[in-house]
């Protein structure tokens, strides 16, 4: 990755400032027996790395926390409060917008930082500041068509065929086939309409059949999720004026 | 590293709850025109890691991100306010507290978390949390000893002889030696007593001479440092009756 | 409504401390020209009250105000914070406890309610305050078996037919079809992903057609919701713990 | 009431926005045997409302629960904390000056609500948004002249003749006079000067003798508050620069 | 004093543990041409000093500053917000506790506590520590009988002839008499129902007229506030079941 | 003190806002069995006092509480939190501004302030308000050239040699010498790490030796410290561009 700030110096920041800026947005959260605790961070950053890559934006360091509270049944989870996420984007955003960079693209790769992304973004646009959230566009779409088992619930991937493909392709060292197991969770009526502990549905912590995945697969939806993403940034620039010649050298 | 939970997954981290748990705390940051943004989060994830395999204790992923409102004077800085950084301590220290961990250390590689970690510490020792804050111990004596070059100032190392060193040691592959210079700022005599950007004391953020850096004297400075943790996580487990059998299978 | 807090002394309300309880989430925001500011608090009580009657469940005030920044573009429109809205729920959840009651259900019947009120129930959860948070459900397959229009977007139903049939259902007196309108705006790629003004997408403040809206519709809309609640609050209650004998007499 | 939020459209609340902007702030508390939790918010929003046609102001939705926390030892009464209260009131005031209306009035019909709309009026004045504060102004010469049957305190009515009758006026149709029984607690030294629950000094939650109680005593009441309120709102209006002709149409 | 925090050592607290702790609020704040900024908080300590000596309780240092946000308008006003005032009294109330005195008691001096006053009390009472909010009881009917000159206002005495006879009895060296004026503003209609500077209804700082202050005037209302605290004292030490004998040694 | 805030007017203050202003920051905190709760805020005030002096600097009321949760195993010690801290030296900084003072000097007299100092301190430099903290500068070399006692360790002097010699030279009417122990603690290798009881290390409360203080070394310390911090006022003004001529007539 040419432009990530992991790598570049001050002085390098200061030139890149006019381009778009990517965040990942990760967890350290349980991903069943097969997957590591960094699955989301992994994820996130390697899906904000290929956007950041087509859009000749620079990529931030990934947050590997997130709000995880519904995973705090299974040991190894490590959750930020709601607020607390929220206002370490916040602090980003601000600087972002210090450094002279026209926007911030949050890439989030945990179901659990929607709502405080999306809460850091109302607050950074009360200050004038542009934040596109961007969660795995398309995904509901290209899993449908890439993947061979069936999803355990509506938009809900976890340790599954897409989570463990798209670890495949981008980490496939610290993936261990040979432990994954597939279960399918019986969803009660309130699911999604109370605090819950996903552990009462899972005890692997697995949501579906993870042992179809490949990195063939991985690849395929991550390319696909970054085709979906050019799009929602194309509209974003439009409407807050950024020109694509300003940022897409 | 064996025992990060970046590569482990939920059941074994469940089955290494009875550890101590450390948290590097990293930041992004300018370190000068030779090295990159993340210095901080590199050392002090690298220091930890090294003290973890000392202690059998579990690495949790680092911060990359910190309390650096100094160094917004240089593009690249993305700063935490230090209100954000001690609640995003405490709330991972109640994690770890709830999967069972006997305690955190925080290993900081960065001036401006000292007061927040602090602060978290406070509040979680309210709660019966037992944290330690370690800062790079005994490094003065240490950079005394190892390095060539005059630091800047007391108690002051940034972007010199000691980091570049250590980045030398741990990461290599990001240090561009051809660019470093030497600059020795004009300390005010109020220095450390009222906000200050870096920027008003050094033009090239470097504090120091960093042009007589070798990874061996990084690995020195590293190895110093950990066995000074040592002493102090023995102190720390005493005074909360963590014994090391507990911890250090 | 015989259960309600509006007409309950405090005597009746301590006799009918073992019911379920039931507040619903409103707003004071724009909805076009032929409806007032009302309908989201209009709409959520009326639902609410049903809900109530079904369950033996006391009623509490429906709140007038929401989290409605998307629609501040449009005059008459006030909104609360996010964090505000949360810190209401979460207050008037405690009272509740206090008072006796088993658990909290919210109706909501705006959009920007969601997170907060789910943010609301994580904070009553941790200190062991059983929430339910109720979003219409089954909406989305009623208003495709029962609306002739078609929905303006996907999950997105505002000042169309869904809306107006349902107060034409429950408060006709307030609705001016006179001066409905259809209007079907272009939706582009970022909408979600980014804080938007509807008045971008809307001049009129409609968002789909509600001319072919009836109070046979409404009703046949709130009695299928009803019933997707009551399925939800039998999963809820069995999960808690609470017995329908407790409650439902 | 011509000028209601709850009935106007988008359209006419921007027609309306010149006009001044009246919040009714109730409560939901034990108010003894006879009458509803509701008649705080009833009786601010029925004085409010007498006060917009006098203005010809907009009457905004009421906010039905207050900080009412020396109620909680009854069954009944929900509370919020005096810092969510005052959040509350400053989101609406915001909102309020957005839309464009020159000024808040706020008609306070619980006393608990008082330090946090002050708190709120100084957080608004703050950001140039004028707020007035009206606490049923002239009452207690009008109770000394209207009422029979004594006050149980100074400055404190509570269930009473005041407000019963006031309820006669509003909403006779939730008032149970045959219930109604008079209570006169011995109040201590300290009263006023500690946290306490009412409770401690009624078993019935009454405060005086309503059974004297008449629509007429009520209506006279609320004329003679709403004459004193007008003689408020001129002066703020004058100190503001907000001209009668501006609002007054 | 005998039994004042700022003389005694620690060993000598921790033997008066048993008796009731008294906070004097204070303010920092406009007094007029004649008295010091320091009024308020001389006037709050010695009547503090004089309640400590007659019930045996300890006296806390006086907190300096206040909320006086209607003084900014005069120079030399300093005041804090409603929200840090009612932090830092809960802090200490938590202390109080903690040391194992039975009870705090606030003795105020400035109107614009009375709001955080209450606020901290209520915190407080929430962890089960009893507070106790004094604002020189008794003080309306003892100015009535002992001062000369007419009040400015009702329940308004701000560097008149009570709080300059006070002073004259506390700290006669800091009274310049001869700069003594009288003023009576007109308090328009709306005084107390809006956030008002003083500044707007006196230009000297002085409501009412000073000149007739004696000593001994001073010393009779500080007297007279003692036997009235003295009953709301014995009163809140009935209610909370701390008995005389315990802490009146 | 002729310019201390304590004695002058709202006139005074009006015609000195020209001046620099110093708070002095303090404490209520155990020192020992021979010093009161006291000494810090009479050390701060005495230090900020001669250093005003010295300045033509206004003197404003000292703090007399602060961040001492480590002494909190001894009685006598009320400590606020560090948040509530920052909060009021912000608080008063914004007030100092506002009254039209170049510059806030915080002199601290207790190390548990120096962290929300450095808060307040950032926060107020985001609105543009100029802040120095200073820490008894100098005061490492001073005591070694002037105590004869070791110090207990370093940078740390508490109710030893340093401490009870300035209170023999400001206030020597409330040290008891006769009751002067010294203790020297085992620091053990975690001190400064954790959150720790100071009590854990000192029965007494005694850090070093405090029996060969006088009133001369006390006098020597507070001019040395005084020498030192107006070099640093000096470097301070010239950095925020206040003038000499404007503020020291």
């Amino acid at each position: 990755m040419r432009l990530s700030y992991e790598r570049m110096t001050w002085q390098e920041a200061g030139e890149a400032s006019g381009r778009l800026a990517i965040l990942p947005l990760g967890a350290t959260e349980q991903h069943g027996p097969h997957l590591p605790l960094s699955v989301d961070t992994v994820l996130a950053g390697g899906v904000a790395g290929a956007l950041a890559e087509a859009l000749g934006a620079v990529l931030l360091p990934a947050l590997p926390y997130g709000e995880a509270a519904t995973s705090e049944g299974h040991p190894g989870t490590l959750s930020l409060t709601a607020d607390t996420m929220a206002r370490v984007i916040a602090d980003i955003g601000r600087g972002v917008h210090r450094i002279g960079h026209p926007a911030l693209i949050l890439l989030n790769g945990h179901f659990g930082n929607r709502a405080p992304a999306a809460q850091a973004a109302e607050m950074l646009a009360a200050e004038g500041i542009a934040v596109l959230c961007l969660d795995y566009p398309g995904l509901e779409d290209l899993a449908g068509a890439i993947c061979e088992s069936e999803a355990a619930g509506n938009h809900f991937y976890h340790a599954d065929e897409v989570e463990t493909s798209m670890m495949l392709a981008l980490a496939p060292e610290v993936v261990r086939m040979e432990r994954a197991v597939a279960e399918y969770p019986d969803f009660p009526a309130d699911f999604g309409s109370r605090p819950m502990l996903l552990r009462e549905l899972s005890e692997s912590g697995t949501f579906g059949d993870p042992r179809p995945s490949t990195a063939e697969k991985g690849r395929a939806l991550i390319d696909g999720i970054v085709a979906a993403a050019l799009l929602e940034v194309a509209a974003f620039c439009e409407a807050h004026g950024i020109e694509a010649g300003a940022w897409q050298r």
